[in-house]
């Protein structure tokens, strides 16, 4: 559950998921991306783009491609499961990218919760990964709960702080329903997502009230001016910034890869050294503690409890992923909305690497 | 880290930490307590009354002593580990105290993570257990990262909801650090726990804003008027309820146990019935990931680089548990500040169980 697009009111120029998910393959394939890689990265961003979490969707294509021709991140990468002592293990990513390394080590924690109820992988030498709820739905999609986490470059400030400290830090959960989509948790640990403060300023729109501050800590709506953004929590942001650090140290600290003070700026100048990033994925078997029927009744009734249970006069309460499984249904009708400064880039792109455009629908 | 105590400014009457310990331990023997009982509770709540969390301290014994003679709480309770399969387990706690039941399952945790890296417990039939953050802190003064998480009954509503659904549904986490006290974070998913309002409310003192609603789903900072908690998160309430969300699965779910709303009030008026409630311990060996020193080295630069990150003009940034260890310092000499409430209680339950009470030490 996010924070609503603040493109959905501009949209006009829209692309049939079919196509848009071929155009990131070609893509990728033509940025030098092995099979594995293109298809793992294309799965990603299509899933935050089919579920209307836009910050992580298609809009990262043209950044990839960057990361991925410039150095900073191998094309071709060899990973390896460097270390495995019972239940846990360490992947070592080979500088490639985040989101096939995430899927590999969501994968490998799954064979190991099949084997001891329980599997966590950490990741080393790893690179910006995309929308962390992708991964973890993989495990929720197998029957298994699947969390997700890792640490980046600092943008978010601490409770109390006038100085960027954590990334922000996503942590995303899926757990699978029996009738039904997966319950689907995916979040900044800041306020928003720095990639929808990048949103915001395409756009020229401003941002939610006390989501981020200026170079003095002090809230801003200007996002031009946010030079950071705040933990969640607001009076009681020590929270956010506590949940953060959490994460920092599993994600960091289990890999023996950079604290995100420590991590190179996602937006360069420098696009040709790896950025040395950690990641923690953890894959849980329910059947292991209970009866799996036992398991499915209770998150069944728990998720339609949720959905009846009384909102505020004219609001909707909704369970994690209700708004995105929605959003998903209806983009596949109508397609994914893309904003102007991505609409550009895919036209470089295609023109750059003598791949054919994605067929724009201009809407009224 | 925790808001600071609204019973701060008022405190003039204090307990040495020694002679309330002692207390404590003389009263739960008297309610009948067995000597596992009476350590994991004593424990438990002198925990929380060391470290300044006295919404979760000595002001929990007279209900405890409510529940452990009133049927609600086995006081001789016979705890087993009741299905192991690799990594996981579960431990009937027989309805005994969630203190034991708790302080039990991250013992054997903590033997799981030492064989395989990380080991996970769901707990059957416990109660109320407490401040999370002390079985989380067992773990990491063996040196392991301990997590505990618990459901509990409902006082907080959904984003932009208007009727209690989740408990508070605290999450609590301690990592091990070389050189110092180990990193502790212990949080509510609402924006206060609600033993803390009924501190507020025990005070006369406003609740902080946005903290709790009325019984329309309105913010009120009245604490009489509160019919409910909101969750942290304010604007982006929806993430600490999805946070609320993944707990109550992991702690009912994979125990089978009672979801919030299902929860028997912990207030009564019923305190006969068990109330079967569910919760989840993990543990995990960094060196199973890493060397140790690394980790160690990696998680000392996180928390000094943390203090000393620029802080707003007159703030002070702090790393979870710096508030705490700071204030169980302080309170090892100048004792612990005892609230009118639990005072008279102190008073009555000296004199209903035969034990000596509490000497007092009225300040200023």
């Amino acid at each position: 559950m996010n924070t609503p697009s603040p493109a959905a009111a501009e949209r006009t120029v829209t692309v049939a998921v079919a196509d848009l998910d071929r155009f990131c393959r070609d893509v990728l394939r033509a940025a030098g991306g092995d099979p594995a890689t293109v298809d793992a990265v294309a799965r990603a961003i299509m899933h935050g783009s089919r579920l209307g979490v836009d910050s992580h969707g298609v809009r990262l294509l043209d950044h990839y491609v960057t990361v991925l021709t410039g150095g900073r991140v191998n094309p071709r990468p060899d990973m390896a499961v460097v270390d495995e002592t019972g239940a846990v293990a360490s992947l070592d990513a080979d500088h490639g990218h985040g989101a096939l390394a995430t899927y590999t080590a969501m994968n490998h924690a799954m064979g190991l919760a099949r084997r001891f109820g329980i599997g966590a992988v950490a990741i080393r030498n790893s690179s910006h990964f995309g929308p962390a709820g992708a991964f973890a739905l993989a495990a929720a999609e197998a029957g298994l709960i699947g969390l997700v986490m890792c640490n980046s470059d600092s943008f978010v400030r601490l409770h109390d702080g006038a100085a960027p400290f954590h990334g922000t830090n996503p942590i995303a959960c899926a757990v699978p329903v029996a009738e039904g989509r997966p319950w689907l948790l995916d979040m900044a640990t800041s306020t928003i997502p720095y990639n929808r403060m990048l949103l915001f300023r395409s756009l020229g729109r401003p941002l939610p009230a006390g989501a981020a501050s200026g170079a003095d800590g002090i809230d801003t709506q200007d996002a031009e001016q946010a030079a950071m953004l705040a933990p969640v929590g607001g009076t009681f942001g020590f929270k956010g910034a506590g949940l953060a650090g959490l994460i920092e140290i599993l994600s960091a600290g289990l890999s023996g890869m950079r604290l995100s003070f420590d991590i190179l700026p996602m937006g360069g100048p420098d696009f040709r050294t790896p950025r040395e990033m950690g990641a923690f994925v953890l894959a849980i078997q329910p059947g292991a503690f209970v009866e799996p029927a036992m398991f499915h009744d209770a998150v069944r009734r728990y998720r339609d409890a949720l959905r009846q249970s009384r909102p505020r006069s004219d609001a909707v309460v909704l369970a994690p992923g209700d708004r995105e499984w929605a959003e998903a249904d209806r983009r596949q009708g109508s397609g994914v909305p893309i904003d102007p400064t991505t609409e550009q880039a895919f036209e470089r792109l295609a023109r750059d690497l003598a791949v054919a455009p994605p067929t724009w629908r201009r809407g009224p």
